[in-house]
């Protein structure tokens, strides 16, 4: 049952008086339960009862946090058709999406699970003592990754499960070690209690210390600005928009001790079509875009809203293709009038800007909230002159540059902020006559897709989800996959220590059976 | 021979007007070359050709980066007895240690060539294409680290070698792949010249493109404000005061694009000495920390600036053998007058705070330049209460805090900021019987040293430098050893790419035979 109520360690808490209440976009109407937003106090004990959880929790076996993880994800699912409803009448999402992103969510939390269960992810490394080494003895060296400390965790709008209060960002900080503070979404608020009472159940079953989980109800920027300030915060994670994520950074930037904020903020994610796969297949492709571009209503951070082709009749023939196909979708809804709002805002100012042509907008009525997709276009010389054109709209949006050469094509690629994905179409042998274009196209992305669609996100070890600023604020990691976990952790070397006093990981008898890399070796034998 | 020029790319440059130069503060007098300042022209020439450099030095193998930094190690070596008479003119350092030092940068080179010339660095990882999954198709992924781009290093006053020119950030950096513009530290700038000279002649033989290194000489703040601020620099590595760091930390994070800064900024690192340990062995423990404390005339950033104790006969009779032995030691010279000048404000300051009593200082006259050793010691309550008392004074200079009980121990662990290390002196079970001692010292701490001094920092795989803010401004790098690499590098994700067109470390056939994660598995295997 949804009370409103925050969650301050394991107790339900209520003392404030600001409320508000999330919104049905499919009925347009608001949702019943009122939310009572944190106070200062309540977000104080929070922060306090995590900083003491982390005293303990910061050691725990790996098969301890394994546990914890694996009944998060079990008392997820027995949420059951409570969460499904919920997570629906709080983001207008279909039924059939809900369940899929519940079914990641629950993959992450069980590969984290299992990742921290084997326990060879802390890069344990040993370099023996050499006593008699000259000029000096060569002293015990182990190293292995250790948590940093509580963090906090922003829920995103468009991922209310999967990136949200026990998603991906909340699994590998738990997993690390980290007691973690979410600060809910506040357009999806009830489906975020939900999930964290089943946080707070598996912490309970599993004999966690209060405080290594709290879930803070917020509508404004006051919680998640006293949280980011707060001394015993040690780091911050964000999915969400360039202004939020950027003032969340530079909130941490300007602590007395600056404290690492990882934002994923999105991106344009640019295509480039070369001419023969234009030539041969424009019409396959055409349907193809027209598909991920509206995907989700276009709400993912790896919406296509960029095609970047050479001028050529073919690249006409595209564009009209691809502007009928994506009338033929049946408009769908946005997460909440304000994202939807801000879809029309984006795109009046886009389209008002000098030289954009307007290809194709849906133009019958749709329900409200629903979101009308446009394509449009703008030749190469006036993108690459005005930045304005190169911002991102979120939503069912996409912009096709026309270019005059591959030069003028690879100019522009350069001249692109920072970019999640970059994607080559391409036919036959023609990728390969393009190196430096593809250089180019690397240099400003976290990932380079061959004949496909930037939109899906596979969670696996080989996935960088980020890239270089603004697509997130530190490229040198990825949020999702195995080694998001490495946002949470710092490498820490003990010299000389006590065998028995060592932690289990670096033990010479390597009692966990880990491959561990000893005196340069990858290797799980013991050291006699 | 020196020339006071900059080198921009590989060609003298000498555009600007103002001049400064170095100091030999053995023999108090200024050294002759006139150092000519690098134009803000000369500036954004050496960060465009960088820049340029970078387009095709990014991609160059292991193989080829690693003959590159073995020909630097072999160039730093032919530059001989100029190299060892100018390091000692403009540090005051004497000639062991300035072989021991070069011989340490030698040894970095040639690690980093080690590494890259193996290659499984990149921590290679591959996902391989589920065609038929349900719901969907899993397309092949595959990972790898790459370089993020221009590098900006600030040399070190304490290390004109090791962590200057061609020390541990440049060689870690070039190894990345990533070039390098070194802000000359102006204490030593003609060391540096010399080192730049050689890895200018070292790119030339092996075929580097122009621009993959500069070196510009500087003796304020306007050359390295611009260098952090070009928006063509990603990513900049200092080593030396928290003011100097923190004023790059907040200069990066207010670009239009933030980018990483990895500070080493010094510490007090804590030593921890238990009652037993005291008892049985104060007397060497004394004669052990008089060197540590002296050593290098306390200018290293892991000098141990606080010993903290419980108060005991046993701990007074520390006190006056560490007294006693302190001024044993023949005073040696600073830096540069600069250094001095600091050394004596901040022990000054630090001696007028209210309760801090001085236990020794060395009282006959001393050389020019040459510093006084000292110790103190305060009562435990009062360092508590005032937080002017956690500062370092980097130098010869330790305090000796006298805690009423372990618990008052513990808590000023927990008040103390970030350090470089943690030293924990103990006899027999001692250790064991204190884990919350211990785990708050890890909290605090990059490295925790069992029965051992702070000062010695071995270069291995196993060592972390760095830790909590403000040693460093990023815990979860270190600054020493091969992983220092990974703050130059960002990871990197194909999709689907043909397997031609990947790099040689993602390909199928595995063609430098080098370690990989393939479908979750460490292999060597090529890919059928």
């Amino acid at each position: 049952m949804i009370t409103g109520q925050n969650y301050i360690g394991n107790k339900l808490s209520a003392t404030g008086t600001k409320t508000y209440k999330t919104f049905n976009p499919q009925l347009n109407i608001e949702n019943e339960t009122a939310f009572v937003e944190a106070t200062p106090q309540e977000i104080d004990e929070a922060v306090q009862l995590a900083s003491e959880a982390f005293k303990v929790f910061r050691s725990f076996s790996g098969a301890k946090k394994a546990a914890f993880l694996n009944t998060i994800a079990d008392e997820i699912l027995a949420l059951d058709d409570e969460l499904i409803q919920t997570y629906c009448m709080e983001s207008g999402l279909p039924e059939g999406r809900a369940k899929g992103e519940r079914g990641r969510t629950i993959g992450q939390l069980r590969m984290f699970a299992n990742l921290v269960a084997d326990g060879s992810w802390v890069e344990a490394s040993i370099d023996t003592a050499i006593p008699d080494r000259e000029p000096a003895p060569k002293p015990d060296l182990r190293k292995m990754l250790i948590p940093l400390g509580p963090i906090v965790v922003f829920g995103a709008s468009n991922f209310p499960l999967a990136y949200s209060t026990a998603g991906g960002d909340t699994a590998a900080a738990l997993a690390a070690g980290c007691p973690v503070i979410v600060k809910s979404h506040p357009m999806h608020s009830g489906t975020g209690e939900l999930v964290a009472s089943a946080v707070i159940k598996a912490a309970e079953k599993t004999g966690m210390p209060n405080g290594v989980f709290s879930n803070l109800n917020s509508s404004g920027i006051e919680v998640g600005t006293q949280l980011v300030k707060h001394p015993e915060v040690k780091g911050v994670g964000f999915t969400g928009s360039i202004n939020g994520g950027r003032a969340l950074y530079d909130l941490a930037a300007q602590r007395d001790e600056p404290i690492p904020v990882f934002a994923e903020m999105g991106s344009v994610n640019p295509v480039v079509m070369l001419p023969n796969a234009l030539k041969n297949r424009g019409e396959d492709l055409a349907k193809t875009y027209a598909h991920s571009i509206t995907l989700g209503t276009g709400q993912f951070c790896t919406n296509p809203g960029l095609l970047l082709a050479i001028k050529s009749d073919e690249l006409t023939q595209f564009i009209s293709a691809l502007a009928n196909q994506i009338v033929k979708i049946e408009p769908s809804c946005m997460l909440h009038p304000n994202i939807i709002g801000a879809y029309e805002n984006k795109k009046a100012k886009m389209i008002s800007q000098g030289g954009l042509r307007v290809v194709s907008d849906f133009e019958s009525d749709v329900q409200t909230n629903y979101a009308r997709q446009a394509i449009t276009t703008v030749e190469g010389h006036t993108f690459l002159e005005n930045t304005a054109l190169h911002q991102e709209v979120f939503g069912p949006f996409s912009m096709v540059v026309q270019c005059e050469n591959i030069k003028q094509l690879e100019a522009i690629i350069s001249k692109l902020e920072g970019q999640l994905t970059g994607t080559l179409i391409a036919d036959d042998d023609e990728a390969s006559k393009h190196p430096s274009l593809i250089s180019a196209l690397q240099n400003r992305v976290g990932r380079l897709i061959f004949n496909g669609v930037p939109t899906g996100v596979e969670v696996c070890p080989s996935m960088t989800h980020g890239g270089p600023y603004p697509a997130s604020t530190d490229s040198r990691f990825t949020a999702v996959g195995i080694n998001s976990i490495k946002r949470w952790v710092r490498p820490f070397s003990y010299q000389d220590w006590p065998n028995d006093l060592l932690p289990n990981e670096l033990k010479n008898e390597n009692p966990l059976g880990i491959s561990r890399l000893v005196n340069n070796n990858m290797t799980k034998d013991i050291i006699s």
